[in-house]
């Protein structure tokens, strides 16, 4: 039999699916389950989005440009110009959601045996792409007792090495709903130019900050063109994840064009997702403002619940819909097992995702788990009454 | 400034784009143009596929399966079944586009240094794939003389080594139109045996075979469930390149399960074109027939009108809708520029393609075009009369 690739072995599968299985028996068994576990919005998408793929009058549904049509990085360009960011549609490449957009750029600027730097815990699937790509990923580690900030510049400098090509931060962060300050995204910025790396911000959280905060991207800095590149995404922002319309946002010609390449190779994002997010771009400020509302009342309830829970640490998030809680067990990864296989209250237990997915630093996260607020108020009481009583009969 | 990749650098710009600026230069300039360049149907997509998308009743568009939905999956694998093709829906992963199957399976079977065999001409992607995986394209040269047949087994094999990982062929093929016969699917069987490869067949151009010849797939012979892989895709079959749809076939289950790990790591494929795409298999034969009767009528067209131009040469296609003409002058890519730059009859010109981009034996094919007869007879017409007079007063 012909051997699959060493790449291929070494791929992760995907810490947020692993647990399938175990919830498939579960579902079997008669058991129903509150999803904590994945990022999939429970939030509509936006009627105009829905509609305008609804109304369309396509007859040939033909390949679009490999950059994304020109309306739509034309309109994309404006939505920025609103959010501070100077950006003309040439400077973006639509892609086949933010995945796509990471894994051709990860391929466009690293070799196999280059170096990434990603603040850590990190959205599992830069381990993913790193592995296709050959790249080790260098974690700069950020801790649950400073609520996820970065480490100061000293430590973060000592993690540069002649390999090192990119420093790579999702902002706001998922898990830990982490958003930076002015500051440290400056500081981030003067240290990608002074060591003449990319900073690559993965802002597909942009639109979801809270408590009056404000989100700062990486392109609103002014003397980092060559070395900023943004990745976004529809996915979240309008909750139309199952569209898979992202982008790569950069003034930084040579990578736009090595990354055209990769895009060229693929042909084009797709159609009908292109015309849903174009009209997207349309969507009014209140429908934000509820969602925003909403995802603000859920964190704090849910922070509010998992704080009766006895020998719990959480990491209040600023943004995103995320949050790394910390259990008093050892083995996370064990725990989520046993509450599909072995826990229930009247036949109802919750799934959440193990954080040691999260992280490449060997036994940092172990105990700890991503809570993902993507369920209505009343469902996320229980699903946190059940994680409680759980832990009050759960051994390790 | 930071650097891009080895392999960003490496990558070909597609060389079906590469003469897009001039086109876009005679079109500021008022010409219009006939494009045989590109593989874009100019058939209408089945309205079955369009209108189920028109009626969809989605509130939230969520990702779907990484391996693309059950319910798409359940009618594909019967779609099979139907071409004596013996798979079920767990023997199928769906992609966004044959491109991404393409890309995920040279990454999960190939490692950087590995050789594919690949017959030549080949559809110019290839060896975008191979670089972006750091594979080395082997090719297998097809004469234009034998109307592009398979070289003898035993030339075949020599270009096997201890670095071959598989053998990609296009069936039918782009830019050949060539189908493969049942006899050389069987040798090409028995050589991937033999030598432990996997056989890999593009056979996104399956429905379109003409004068009665049968399509033979690999997926039909019986003794190599471990060996075989196919790529398919419904850009092509129905008319629908946009939509992003396509899937790899394969029985062989570690290469199943290593691709989906790429699969995950993109999340999912795209949910409306999975709505356009299961619709489709609802297609009347009578489209095919139809589509068909148009495709043989126009390439009988064509090749009439081509054998009225002095000193050219023409592979008649059995399938796909493409073909090589070789041309009595030194340098294709010279000639294509030069018709869209210098050349028009009454602000009339063609735009074709250089056919180097299609192999990667360095210089054969220098002086031959590619042809894509997705244009209405009268356009081919014309298209043709124009390349005709061209010739008569280009000069090399
Ligand atoms: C941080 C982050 N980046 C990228 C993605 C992928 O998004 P897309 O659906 O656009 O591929 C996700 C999805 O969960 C994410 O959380
Ligand atoms: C031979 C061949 N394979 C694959 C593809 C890519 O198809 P898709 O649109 O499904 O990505 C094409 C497109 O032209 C093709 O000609």
């Amino acid at each position: 039999m012909p051997t699959i690739s060493k790449k291929g072995h070494d791929m992760p599968a995907s810490p947020i699916r692993k647990l399938v299985p175990y919830a498939e028996e579960a579902i079997k068994n008669g058991k129903s389950i509150y999803h904590l576990n994945i990022g999939q919005p429970d939030i509509k998408t936006p009627e105009v989005a829905l509609n305008a793929v609804k109304k369309n009058d396509i007859e040939i549904l033909s390949y679009s440009r490999s950059e994304g049509s020109d309306t739509y990085r034309k309109k994309l360009a404006k939505y920025y110009n609103g959010h501070n960011i100077n950006v003309t549609y040439e400077d973006i490449i639509v892609t086949t959601g933010a995945s796509e957009a990471l894994l051709f750029l990860f391929s466009s600027t690293m070799d196999p045996g280059d170096e990434v730097i990603i603040s850590e815990p990190f959205y599992a699937n830069y381990i993913a792409f790193s592995t296709a790509s050959g790249v080790k990923v260098v974690p700069a580690v950020c801790d649950i007792n400073d609520n996820f900030a970065l480490p100061s510049v000293k430590a973060f400098e000592k993690l540069i090495t002649p390999k090192t090509k990119a420093i790579l931060i999702c902002n706001p962060g998922n898990p830990t709903g982490y958003l930076y300050s002015k500051e440290e995204i400056e500081q981030l910025a003067a240290l990608a130019v002074k060591h003449d790396l990319f900073l690559v911000a993965d802002e597909v959280y942009r639109e979801f900050v809270y408590d009056g905060h404000k989100h700062h991207s990486i392109m609103e800095e002014t003397n980092i063109d060559e070395h900023a590149v943004v990745i976004d995404s529809v996915s979240k922002r309008y909750s139309m994840c199952g569209a898979r319309v992202g982008c790569l946002v950069t003034k930084n010609k040579l990578v736009r064009e090595t990354f055209l390449k990769f895009a060229q190779a693929r042909l084009s994002p797709p159609t009908y997702a292109q015309i849903a997010s174009e009209a997207a771009l349309d969507t009014p400020q209140s429908y934000f403002d509820e969602v925003i509302a909403e995802y603000v009342g859920r964190r704090d309830l849910l922070i509010k619940e998992l704080n009766t829970i006895k020998g719990i640490k959480v990491a209040k998030p600023k943004g995103a819909f995320y949050c790394i809680v910390e259990l008093p067990i050892k083995n996370a990864d064990h725990f989520a097992k046993w509450l599909l296989e072995e826990f229930h209250i009247n036949n109802e237990t919750v799934m959440v995702a193990p954080a040691d997915g999260f992280y490449s630093t060997p036994g940092i996260g172990a105990n700890q788990i991503r809570i993902a607020y993507v369920l209505d108020k009343e469902s996320l009481i229980k699903a946190v009454y059940i994680l409680k009583e759980a832990l009050k009969v759960y051994k390790d």
